[in-house]
């Protein structure tokens, strides 16, 4: 529980705000690379962190990134010409190159010198994982780029499927690290005799430099637990793991898999479900790829127009009530759908100062602690955890079933992924 | 006239709110009782007095009504399960019975003793007439049910028609207690030589315990005066009778009307238009009903979805200039429709600093009076009327062919309904 | 560039506001004539500076103008019997001629005396030009009818297309005045080897008593330079004029244009586009004004309903990026949908305290003075200029080929509208 103080302070993304300044301590991602079209394409609409931006891909494919208003009289550089070394204004033909400088002003005399003393906002952008990623902070505190292991592993061993969140980015995060509820919204099987595929017996966790690492543990009552190691990087990473079935033997492409809530602003996100193969040698195959999105609830038929799932708001997720009765917990289809249900439903802000929270939300408290906690370093000058990438880079998750006497973190530290 | 502070202060309906802790001193319609379908079936949503609560259908056939939150994480409850004993959060398994308390918190261990801290918001509700009425007040001072004509009628004499008035609730009663603008708005038929059959000579009243009782009373110009009771039953309800036609033969079917505005929110409101049969031995018959509500523009065919009738604000509520011009004095179709068209298009909330009341107003401003001194009792912590059923229960309409000497009081007392 | 509060004072217009009170020292077009429809017909909404109002065609033709709510009970006048000698409310009957007087108050008691006591308000309406002009301000120092040429010829010589525009006047009213922007956003052939055909060399302007008087000259090349006049009316009228073709050679049909940004509110506006033939013997053709509103994408297939096109924000003015890349600097089709396109997206109200004006700005900083200097006039209790025709009776505007050393206002001075 939050004072309704805390909870702004935790939410909001602005600019100037105290985790809008966390959030511009990190590279962000942007849209899909396959957003942006070819070199010299039709510059495309981006909100990130509050702020409108124009994205265009320059003529030698790098891609640009500036405010979405010509600074000269604020006009829409959405219909600017992506012309060579830039973006033109089609207002007064004012150009501007990625950095920001005004390269050309034709409507100005010839010898004016006011060209040079006009930029438009500018913010550089890195390509990997799929992703365009983008970073708004202060020049001079710039980070390397990501280096998370989906960035740099072959597009063959990788999938990454965008979703629109109509809520606040942390009711998502908040939902990912918090194991507990898989068991019960996720349960999409009320005939199974025993919950416990899902529901762990219990959640440790630790605090790390890079945010939170912990583990699900299952006790599946043979004397053996199965522990599932988790993982939150700052400040809107969470990665899960399944290598094996409970039965020990490996599933037949070990995989990790991730989820990035980006805030386009305080009340909406876009949410980035990516999954990685693990081993050099094995490649993801479509049907793996496709079997897991369709069990996810967004396969290519899930969606709409702009990567919002026809599953929504107005259709009340086209929950089906029958099926919520005899057979589904939820009653909804899609793993991906139930979370959605519920976070939009809370409302675009979820009110903290309202709720009762127990034993089984000590991850969320920890999260919320870390997060109020690097705005307070922010503010201090500092830089938070996992900004520079050196902080979670070495970090592999795994899964083992071990002896039920076995401290998780000790299990964790010898399961070492294929 | 108002003034704009006491305007807010008789419209404003949310919780902490003067008017608001008036109308939590009563029992309210919640919704029809048929929306609520079988028993452990879907939750509804519902929205009262600003409040966003969840409905729920027991087991046992008994309304359960929640907060529309999860007291655990804010989860919708819109989602939940309608299970055995309550109604579960599909977000961690948490489950409420209908007096709040959580009987379920399976995401806690067993011996955690969270679950009897915890409860939810949850009201009482009560069935009769065809509705499900709710009560929002405080626990202790929870008045006996409804004491209605209406509601102690059989099924048989009974008819209700739910409608969405999209302004705020007092517009619409302050339309329901003014006769004075039946002969004009709902003035059907400009070519009757005298508009004598609807617009009344004058109107009387006086205050009561139960609000106010009056009546409209048209001279006949032969001697004799038509005099028709009219009530007012604090809050929110309006009573009309017809038994008689003009020419003093009684109509087929005597019936009272009676008209209920419930504030959804400031702005937006449930009408709840209901007749019944006031002889034991003479049910309604479909014709007579059917006939009626077509009337009113409030037959089936006269809605779309949500009880909102298909005549609306966005097609200007069909008005026929034609028809205005030769025909009918507002050219709006059904005496429902013409009010409706009128108040919505006041405003959400009518300004009523703004206003010239005249001397035809007394009993609109009488209304005003009887509420802000409800609110001032309230205020004192005292009861307003008819908060009591007994305040209201003896009322009885009628209406009367009398000399034009007589006194409409005593017109009345000695009217008797058959 | 002005301060936020500047902006402020030069973009609101609703009642009591600086530029509200500019605003209101002049007769504004209220709609095009043909929208009344015939005496006594159907009233209809209009919206003005702000203000709701319901204009309807009396029993003699005359247009009346009255608030939208009746001062009784605040019901919607809209739905009012227009019949002879005044607007009558439907609620109670009450009716109101076209200077606000109640005429008839049946609801009241014959010898009641409020009826005297009762006004709505009401505004005086002229016609002309096609249209019908309304005058908000104060009754004691209401200015002459406009004076405008387009007002005083013939109908067979004029033409006028009205268009919603939804952003602040201003805005509109920057880009008109804005000589420079046209060799740019509207240059539709980017394969002409020059672009003077559009972008002048210089703007030069001045000061008048009716606002700003000035020219676009264009240097030929050849010694002589091309001179077009342009000028502004306060407080929302723009004229230019073209007679001659760049060769010397006279048009066809010598015209002027004009148009004029109406403020219905502070964040929407009706954008009068009007030409007229200036030679009394020369009356426009159906094929010239069809072919000049195609040109500018306000031909009749280029409106939705409401006069709004349906090149909107919705489809991105159904931009071509292809014709953007090979032909059209802007890619959007008609010259009116290019400046509605950059101006509606700048926002509803423009931040002006974030532009950066050059030299080429000179013309739109005068133009902001010039407004802002009137909201001083205003509140010194003077008339701002053009509020008296005579201001601006006498304005010709003209355009002439001359030599290069000529000067612009000299120029001018000898070219003579023929």
């Amino acid at each position: 529980m939050l004072t309704p103080r805390e909870n702004l302070r935790i939410t909001q993304v602005g600019p100037g705000t105290p985790m809008g300044n966390v959030m511009r301590c990190y590279w962000q991602p942007l849209l899909l690379a396959e957003e942006l079209g070819e070199a010299d394409g039709a510059p495309v609409r981006v909100r990130l962190l509050g702020e409108d931006l124009i994205a265009f891909c320059g003529t030698d494919g790098a891609v640009g990134l500036v405010d979405a208003y010509c600074p000269h009289r604020r006009a829409p550089l959405f219909f600017g010409r992506n012309e060579e070394r830039g973006l033109r204004c089609v207002y007064h033909g004012w150009k501007f190159d990625r950095s920001g400088a005004c390269v050309d002003m034709p409507s100005e005399p010839p010898d004016s010198l006011f060209k040079s003393k006009v930029t438009v906002t500018a913010y550089p952008t890195w390509e990997g994982g799929g992703l365009v990623w983008a970073y708004l902070g202060p020049r001079e505190s710039r980070p390397p780029p990501p280096a998370f292991d989906f960035v740099r592993v072959p597009p063959t061993h990788r999938n990454v499927v965008k979703m629109l969140q109509e809520n606040n980015w942390l009711q998502g995060l908040e939902g990912a690290i918090d194991s507990v509820h898989s068991g019960f919204l996720h349960n999409d099987d009320l005939r199974e005799k025993s919950q416990l595929r899902n529901a762990p017996a219990r959640v440790e966790f630790e605090r790390t430099a890079h945010g939170l690492a912990g583990a699900a543990i299952h006790a599946l009552g043979d004397g053996r637990n199965y522990v599932r190691a988790f993982t939150y990087i700052m400040p809107t990473h969470s990665l899960r793991v399944r290598t094996l079935g409970r039965t020990g033997a490996p599933e037949e492409i070990p995989t990790i898999s991730g989820q990035i809530w980006v805030p386009i602003d305080d009340r909406t996100s876009w949410l980035y479900n990516y999954m990685y193969a693990t081993r050099p040698d094995r490649p993801l195959n479509v049907a793996f790829v496709d079997a897991r999105n369709a069990l996810y609830g967004r396969g290519p038929d899930d969606f709409g127009a702009g990567y919002r799932l026809k599953r929504s708001r107005e259709n009340d997720y086209m929950i089906d009530r029958e099926l919520q009765r005899t057979r589904s917990f939820s009653g909804i289809k899609g793993m991906n759908t139930q979370d959605i249900a519920l976070q939009e439903c809370m409302g675009p802000v979820l009110d903290r100062s309202k709720e009762h929270l127990a034993h089984s939300d000590r991850v969320i408290i920890a999260l919320r602690k870390a997060l109020l906690e690097a705005a307070d370093t922010v503010e201090r000058g500092e830089r938070p955890g996992a900004a520079d990438p050196a902080d979670y880079a070495g970090v592999r998750l795994t899964d083992v079933l071990v002896d039920e006497r076995v401290d998780w973190a000790d299990a964790l530290r010898e399961g070492v992924l294929r």
